[in-house]
């Protein structure tokens, strides 16, 4: 059989909860496969190939569609709560009984969301470029965001240097160089989003983000090992939610990258991978 | 020639300054030698063997006693920039025209202060369990550290299980592994600091600490990558000092481990060693 990799994995489909979820599955079948939760407005296809395939070398690697979004059927919710149910039944549908899960931004809280309701089929958990409920500037889309995704771009991908990479020559070079990476899978490549997603994604984004009594109180119930990952610099959700979420968590592990906003793991692929591949393959603790 | 270790490496000495530098050098000789500056009132044998041994894998590592300390002569110098300034006559007293530093504490400042001093003889730096001038709660020790320090202990080496470890079983059990291995070393210890010495450390630490104007803008003269480790549960030098260094030295990264004190590094020394070797080791940023 053949391994697949980023650019040759066919989509596939799986039903569950009355949605039909598309999903990507490939790299080593061994051990405890990886799923992946994406980040705002975005498809499978905005992960970048450095690191789907890095990571898949040692693991089987998951991307997928939560509801309504892209290639998968249904609608996007308006919580957070919701969406990280569609990724359980997602999850349960491919008859997973236990995985590792990885979520970038808004994919970091449906991780979480993963974690609280179904601690029993998560092992560890990768949290990047992430926050926690009511954590700080995360009630609405921080000033800076506002700005990057309300402004025009003359090839629209350019949209994705402003919001993952900072405005050093170093990170925009480092930018241009994800954007190749990011459009190397020429065929079957999944379908933009439709214009509900953005507005429903924000309003439970909003939810999640309010401010409440005791915010970080949840956190304590996720008592799996974390990688908590973030550029030093991210200004759509501040880097400082990273050492937020490191605080509260029981058992995770912070790193921070220099010169890095959103998209620390685009701008450092081979650290990324390093550091992730050594949490999730580690014996031990010590 | 027989390579030594922690355990077997002789105490030579090498004179700068007026001072005869006590010094043991270990590892496989090769590439750019790792140069370790201790916490307050320690010596070359409060380093933990996991981690000197560990990293003396792939390369030289170099302990030292500064200016005054145990079985180096001279007196300990009341201000963090003469310590920096005495540790780079050693350096130099070796012939070494190139050299990674590591500092843990006040050995982190001293490491600052090698790197503002003598920018060309340092590689890269690795900060550990410390903080920037000015940082927070940083112009005494802290209340947790003057309890912790003031306190007495049927068996001295106990303190350390207070100093370096939390409070929970599974920490406090890493620290008693952590009193066997540094007890590993059975002949030619280092003697036991003299009264001098916490005295004069602590009017440096005081003066290194104490707020300032912008205090944080000279480490954007530091423009050597950086890596920045600590315990999320620092009490001796509060963990958010780590956030701050990350935040504002030119080219850092920050790893914090959970469930640590200020001894992060002898609570998971694997881990710790796998973080720096690869930091060490990388032949470009990505």
């Amino acid at each position: 059989m053949t391994q697949h990799n980023h650019q040759t994995a066919p989509t596939q489909f799986v039903e569950a909860n009355g949605i039909r979820f598309a999903y990507r599955r490939f790299g080593k079948a061994a051990g405890v496969p990886l799923v992946f939760n994406q980040h705002f407005t975005g498809t499978m296809d905005h992960w970048d190939p450095a690191v789907t395939d890095g990571l898949a070398k040692d693991r089987e690697v998951i991307l997928f569609n939560n509801a309504g979004v892209s290639s998968s059927s249904g609608e996007v919710p308006t919580t957070i709560g919701k969406m990280g149910a569609n990724a359980v039944a997602f999850i349960k549908a491919l008859r997973l009984t236990k995985v590792d899960v990885l979520g970038f931004s808004i994919g970091g809280f449906v991780a979480q969301e993963i974690a609280l309701q179904a601690s029993a089929l998560v092992r560890r958990l990768v949290l990047v470029g992430t926050g926690p409920r009511g954590g700080e500037g995360m009630a609405t889309l921080t000033p800076e965001a506002q700005e990057i995704f309300g402004a025009t771009y003359d090839e629209p991908d350019r949209l994705w240097l402003r919001v993952h990479f900072t405005k050093s020559e170093k990170s925009q070079a480092a930018g241009r160089e994800f954007l190749k990476r990011f459009r190397l899978r020429a065929e079957h490549r999944d379908p933009e989003v439709n214009d509900k997603v953005a507005p429903a994604q924000i309003e439970a984004i909003s939810e999640w983000g309010a401010p409440r009594e005791e915010p970080f109180e949840y956190l304590k119930a996720i008592r799996q090992p974390a990688l908590v990952v973030n550029g030093g610099k991210d200004v759509i959700i501040y880097s400082v939610n990273s050492f937020i979420l490191q605080r509260h968590l029981p058992d995770a592990q912070l790193v921070l990258y220099p010169d890095a906003n959103h998209g620390s793991q685009y701008q450092y692929p081979k650290r990324f991978v390093q550091h992730v591949s050594a949490f999730l393959s580690e014996e031990d603790a010590r």
